[in-house]
């Protein structure tokens, strides 16, 4: 059996936490897996050598970027492999570059476009423990590239599809994926199993246990996906794909995202290709907008609302007046946030998006905007009643049972 | 003209630091030079990644130490880059394997075997200043490896030579090359040029200002080898060939080795092979013999003396205890230090040992040990009278002068 373990920033923040990595792997080693780590950089090390090139220039070369922050991933990985190896255990430290991951030329933010994996295969095939440093590949040219934030994810997914490994499990200080965040609602379960959609719908509203694209690429590569912790025993929580057993459970979980803005345009013309300008300037000034919600209004024109991160909306409402010979009024409110509840078995099941209002409505929460998919319904209310409104969704869809 | 810099971990020990070789590298540009700049780790870095390793043991495998090690520079070089474009020059930053150096496969200590210049070549003739990591470069394998202690300096000699550059400077805290140390002799004179062989015997003899290989490779490589200050504006010294001009000097410097003991053999065995034996035996328990010394005695037997580090002596002792057999009687002083004279002045001139005995003799200093060289007069003497021995020969041949 292979099995790709990806260490995150926490789980290796100290010599004493890659100790206790090197103590895990070494377990599961003796359990008979072959194993590849795949290892970020130790926490804090990445933020301060941003904080380093930031105090020559704001916006620092990508490139050059690339080559500082790769760093912090090849030492951890080395001091893996020294910790591995001081206990007795053969193993070799690889970087992006000899683990075979080639990426674009998107410095800062690479995709990979091919792994050859044939050096961690015969390494393996050797009987030692491959660490990987995350994060990281070379484009064609042979400059080093990095992956993004979250980067070390995507890495233990891809070399999961490229290894053709049996699983892939990701440990952070988060021992899974809960029914929402239990900081909120103590009640939170940790759920066993979840699908990658679900997944997918929970880390784009703000679970932040695993990185999107990672999800994304488990799904299509079919990688079964573990959530763990690397400082407890418990069992963590599997990401894999949908089955009927699934569908039963009607909602797995509630999430709330605090970092949204509303922006409700009224009486916009209805011209053909009004709302194609709008989001075209919207997203030349690299504005991220969210959730677009458009409704036919009474007298000729319709009404628009969309989400845009809270940092951005004097941006948006600045962009929104160049259009002000198209719409009768503009509404921007600051202090909005978003709460959404994710199911698969929403698919099948109707009166889904029903409990969700009238959960809300019972504690006198007014919804302002509702925008729902085949597995997810989001609401925007007023940003003090969010940790109400999530308490009262997990309630009302009876997750904590 | 094409010239090669070289900052070490001093010159670029922190955020400032790494300003100011910015400032200093443009202002060169700005004079028309194209410029390759070879960095160092900040200084303690390094120190402190061999700290980490020894967390988990004090034998970590070589090939991991490397990937752990050569991660300082990689750090600097970015850093430098983008300090430099933030001033609106155009910069890049290269690892070694970037820059195109391959190496043996000697982990830690390992030789430059070539190195292809052209993807320097290309940036200059953009118009870009380059940035190198020192102290690494990849073998055929594609790993990562170290040059050793002071490998940035042999980094940046080869590439000198690889891009066949005008002249190389290596730049440190240190504004170049003394007749003696200062700290011993405040009248100590900076030398406008030396010889390679001068400053071979000197770094040699533990001048610590350029890295003995570095040196080598500049004479193999006839590159103008260039000693400056990056915290002064002084104009350095010209480590060069040897000229006639150079050979009116007597002496260029005097120098002392503190860390020298001494082991004599009285009274060995006059039968053929018998110092093979000794120092091969030594040489098998790595204990490094610098002088040797030996002397037809008067009874068919020799006297045989040499010195090896002081942290070495107890263990020297214990290997010639096996050869009681063959010795009459071993006397080991840990308690000694070696002054020496060197200049290629000597080659044409008569009486430089001697000034030197008599200057000691003159002072009360007994000598224990001699051995010459065709620029090289080299001292044991009792470790106290190191300071005064150093004194007395920088007075004898007026090099304050």
């Amino acid at each position: 059996m292979l099995v790709v373990h990806k260490y995150g920033g926490t789980s290796v923040g100290d010599l004493e936490r890659i100790e206790n990595v090197a103590n895990r792997v070494i377990k599961a080693r003796e359990a008979g897996q072959d194993i590849v780590v795949v290892v970020s950089a130790m926490s804090g090390e990445t933020n301060k050598l941003i904080s380093f090139a930031e105090h020559f220039t704001l916006t620092p070369a990508k490139k050059e970027m690339d080559m500082l922050l790769s760093s912090g991933e090849r030492v951890t990985a080395a001091l893996l492999s020294i910790a591995l190896q001081a206990k007795g255990f053969d193993a070799v430290a690889m970087s992006g570059r000899q683990a075979g991951i080639v990426t674009d030329d998107v410095h800062t933010y690479a995709r990979i476009e091919s792994i050859d994996p044939s050096a961690m295969l015969s390494a393996i095939q050797e009987g030692k423990i491959v660490i990987v440093a995350g994060f990281q590949g070379i484009n064609k040219d042979g400059s080093v590239t990095t992956l993004g934030r979250g980067g070390s994810d995507l890495s233990a997914v891809a070399l999961a599809g490229a290894l053709k490994a049996d699983q892939c499990e990701i440990y952070s200080d988060v021992d899974g994926i809960y029914t929402t965040d239990p900081r909120i609602e103590p009640k939170a379960k940790k759920l066993d199993t979840i699908s990658y959609d679900e997944m997918l719908e929970l880390s784009s509203l703000g679970a932040k246990v695993l990185q999107n694209r990672s999800v994304e690429l488990a799904k299509k590569l079919n990688i079964k996906l573990y959530a763990k912790s690397s400082f407890s025993d418990n069992e963590g929580t599997l990401i894999t794909e949908e089955s009927e057993n699934m569908e039963e459970v009607l909602v797995s979980g509630v999430v709330l995202d605090k970092n949204q803005a509303r922006v409700t345009l009224r009486g916009v013309s209805d011209r053909p290709g009004i709302a194609a300008e709008i989001f075209t300037m919207l997203a030349q000034e690299h504005i991220n907008v969210d959730m677009i919600i458009q409704n036919v209004g009474t007298d000729g024109t319709t009404n628009l609302g969309f989400t845009v991160p809270q940092s951005e909306h004097l941006n948006a409402k600045r962009v929104m007046e160049s259009f002000d010979h198209d719409i009768q009024g503009m509404d921007v409110d600051g202090h909005v946030c978003k709460v959404s509840v994710v199911g698969v078995g929403m698919k099948s099941h109707s009166g889904v998006a029903a409990t969700a209002f009238s959960a809300l409505a019972k504690n006198g929460i007014n919804i302002q905007m509702i925008s729902t998919s085949e597995i997810k319904v989001s609401m925007v209310i007023d940003e003090q009643y969010g940790e109400l409104a999530i308490r009262a969704l997990h309630d009302a869809y009876e997750l904590d049972k």
